[in-house]
């Protein structure tokens, strides 16, 4: 059941995450016990998508205190600052992380300042407030699949690049979140999904996500999707973010604007879905947000199984050759048709403030 | 030397095949001694690029006729048409293909009317008309390169898609011969390859082809272009071509759609740089020029060399997915700046005839 897609959860004094590099071959979990454990998850993308890494990063600062710490109040304090200075600059993209980890910042000083200093209970209670992000990310997907299914013709073709499903969030998924509501409210939606290069998100985690739950799903490498453009294929274009300016320039999986161009040449409605906690509205414009720029070995070399079920990393360009690999793009709000949000649907011009 | 990369020459009595499936790993040649070897390499696509294709194919047809046969007149014909035949089924898209079957048909139906039966002799003439078609391929695309650079500012960075280099060709290129002639001319040509999924024409051969000459090259995933045209990198696109309409309508490699739209919206030239062979005046439009589907198989699996030299193939979607995998696209006229033949720059409103 996609439902039960769930990329995170706590359990036995750890948050347990689905690690995403292995998927779709061999679906396992890694235990995170500390900060730097959910750092180094977020930074090697075991766990990946905007709203997932915010999520990991709150319970990564509950676990900033440790249930055994005898610590001093400083000695509180300088733990959980120490914890959000790491997890704020494990991936610097994708504005949920900021966004959860001054949450719990700020739900840590409150507790604290209300004479909360014994140290294993100010861990339980963050941990309740890491859980409560958790559980509503999943409430604000199921608002957001609910306001963004209005928007589907009940026969549609749907498509999405990179993964902003279950495995993106804490469960439902945003973009595809849309798609499941459509599909609960009796529609019949069919998807195309970009493989996503370098990372292969939509080869690897879209598909796997949708076959899951029998949702009709087609792969094509990330070129091919102009052809289908021409074709008249596609109903909607729907993909998450990773942030988005106060004018609604949205950043979001490198590829993305490209599909806006296309999306915007072919007359097709160009949606995105995400929380409002993926709005910055201290970014004004997307001149503002820092893409950051992985390794050109990710370009270079791909992952993958081979027929006996042994995994390999191959290397697909001749060596010692340069590469560039921008994580996101930005795209101007100009080309996008509305932000799908769990406070309701925004239309340009977007003007968005806290 | 880039002059040098010869992807196919005639040699001990038989057709030398560079196997670009296994560059950039190793640089190994197949021998093809018949018409059927050669169908199969270019289905295989051991040799590929349209003019490439259209060379192989040449030979193909001579070697219809063995050295030491002693075919009746009607033996030979039946042979030359089977082989015929089985070339031009052997990928449906690039037209040279059916030009260089339907000019060795030609040639040898007129050495025969005049009294050349000889299997021996008539062997040996065909040979020298495919190895006459090989260097009127260079040639024309050395005056591809002339007209081309032309358009090029003396500091350009340029785009490209797919192999349309020497590789594509009997040597020399015409896209990448545009960056050849433009280099030779004392202009400094920065080249951005998109790695062109799913076969990674991009990555694996144009990359190769570059480095061997020190011409500058970055190495990017298909949907990182968009970025790049955002931040204003690119001068120009010029890209190859498997068949033009007479109006002008283009088939290439799937992806080229997408980037004609990318230079349009960002207002950057596109060229289409092609031998005049490439053009198919019984296409009136892109809606006649049939386009190859190939298997979904090349888009769930990925070939490369893993750290100890060893190449493996390894699957990087979930087991079951549909994948479509068209292996060209149609971009329409209206979005190319100008067409570079051998015979000169062509500019619309074209209306091509032969």
């Amino acid at each position: 059941m996609a439902d039960e897609v769930r990329p995170l959860f706590w359990n036995d004094g750890g948050l347990q995450v689905l690690d995403q590099r292995l998927l779709p071959y061999a679906v396992r979990h890694i235990q995170c016990s500390s900060p730097e454990d959910v750092a180094a998850a977020i930074k090697a993308m075991n766990v990946r998508g905007a709203p997932a890494i915010g999520v990991a990063a709150a319970f990564g600062m509950a676990m900033a205190i440790e249930e055994t710490s005898k610590a001093s109040e400083a000695g509180i304090r300088s733990r959980i600052d120490h914890a959000a200075a790491l997890l704020l600059e494990s991936r610097p993209t994708a504005v949920n992380l900021r966004w959860a980890v001054e949450r719990m910042q700020s739900r840590a000083a409150a507790l604290m300042a209300s004479g909360g200093m014994d140290p294993a209970r100010l861990r339980a209670q963050l941990i309740s407030e890491a859980a409560l992000i958790l559980d509503e990310d999943i409430a604000g997907n199921r608002r957001i699949g609910q306001f963004g299914q209005q928007l589907l013709p009940s026969n549609s073709t749907v498509l999405t690049h990179c993964n902003a499903g279950a495995l993106a969030t804490a469960g439902y998924g945003t973009a595809l979140g849309v798609v499941r509501a459509a599909r609960d409210a009796g529609k019949h939606i069919s998807v195309f999904a970009d493989e996503t290069r370098p990372f292969l998100q939509g080869a690897r985690l879209t598909t796997w996500e949708l076959q899951q739950e029998g949702i009709d799903v087609t792969l094509i490498t990330d070129s091919t999707a102009g052809s289908f453009f021409q074709k008249g294929t596609f109903d909607a274009v729907i993909v998450g973010a990773d942030r988005i300016a106060a004018n609604g320039d949205t950043a979001n999986k490198i590829g993305t604007f490209t599909l806006a161009v296309l999306a915007d040449a072919h007359g097709v409605p160009f949606y995105v879905a995400a929380p409002w906690s993926t709005i910055d509205p201290r970014c004004k414009s997307g001149a503002d947000i820092p893409i950051e720029e992985r390794s050109a070995e990710e370009v270079t070399h791909t992952t993958g199984q081979d027929a006996e079920g042994t995994m390999h990393t191959v290397r697909t360009a001749p060596e010692g050759i340069h590469a560039l690999h921008p994580a996101f793009d930005v795209t101007p709000a100009r080309l996008i048709t509305a932000i799908i949000t769990d406070r309701g649907v925004l239309r340009p011009p977007f003007r968005i403030s806290e």
